[in-house]
């Protein structure tokens, strides 16, 4: 297939669009992407936590992970982020859908090794827990070893954005039609059993931003 | 790969679950899946909204869409499910992590044609939008045609809940340790432009469950 085939969307071309800028809104929002890769004629679909890194995605998981070995082998793999962000009710079951955006990525993972490792591991933290790294220990050489860190470019892609109103009715009846959105919220922070009474719930949280799945 | 081995979840074993019964309770809220499948040598993730349906899991699309057809072939895929629920803020980025489920099912698709089909897609309907499918008019013929409805069985597959409590740090600090819930709510209903004032936002969707995504 030729690269120009996959990163064309076939269907609803009015949702395709190649602007890298709404690619950079997904990828510094989602904190979730799902990889694609086959292994041994078996596609699996495995869910990571994702970082964005200037022109890449961020994904890291464990060395000892037989999918993630895979991915960071260099198989050719599909990256999507996918963030649902409202149900469109229409007047027909046809016409109902929901509000999202899609990034669907191609290419192959780059693993971060060396004194790139711990940059990227940074990133990662900051993108997951803003804020929180300068209250937190080093990372040790141990863990550093255990962790694998990819880069996956964001050059082939196609992108998909569903946002639009539903139509009215033209029945003359007095059914609801619109869209009810979704959000991500943060619920009230649950400390850890046994907790110092004095450790309060830091103030970063507050910053944090939502709809991130 | 025998099928044993690739529903083994290799890595943090203590978060396997061969539980059908958590597979009900994740398919029974979701509404999204991830759809891993490989088309000339390059996988592809697709976002596909899903539904319960008896022991298998439904998704449906467009009968022209080029994924959704090869999906409709049998290929082999992977289907997975993730659901995000907090935020685990431990006293090192290394054990800092993600509150999550997942499910990731093996095995090919089955197209649903004839009676069956709108059977399906009503109960794709009635799970995406409760209580709204006696307000809507019937689909019509070509609307069906229009639309491909698969199965997906849920026989072969692995889940993981990841849930634990982080454990505190022994260096007498005063960091705060814990989980930050993340939920999913509905907004605002927002009418359809021009729709008319005596259409009220349906009473139902107060029952609507969150956290579906």
């Amino acid at each position: 297939m030729a690269s120009k085939d996959r990163t064309k969307v076939r269907r609803s071309p009015h949702k395709q669009s190649g602007d890298p800028l709404i690619v950079q809104q997904i990828v510094t929002r989602a904190i979730l992407a799902h990889v694609a890769i086959e292994v041994d004629d078996q596609p699996f679909c495995i869910p990571v936590a994702c970082a964005p890194y200037a022109s890449e995605l961020l994904l890291h998981g464990s060395t000892a992970s037989r999918l993630f070995k895979a991915l960071a082998s260099g198989v050719p793999a599909c990256v999507t982020i996918t963030s649902i962000q409202g149900l469109v009710l229409a007047g027909s079951a046809f016409d109902s859908s929901m509000h999202y955006r899609s990034l669907m990525a191609f290419g192959r993972a780059r693993v971060i090794e060396g004194h790139e490792k711990e940059e990227a591991l940074n990133a990662l933290t900051d993108h997951l827990f803003p804020e929180r790294r300068e209250e937190l220990r080093e990372s040790t050489p141990k863990e550093l070893l255990a962790t694998s860190v990819l880069a996956f470019p964001l050059d082939e892609f196609s992108v998909k954005v569903s946002n639009g109103a539903p139509e009215l009715t033209e029945d003359g009846s007095n059914l609801w039609i619109g869209v009810i959105p979704i959000a991500t919220q943060y619920g009230a922070a649950i400390p850890a059993e046994g907790l110092a009474q004095t450790a309060k719930v830091p103030e970063y949280i507050s910053r944090w931003p939502v709809n991130r799945i």
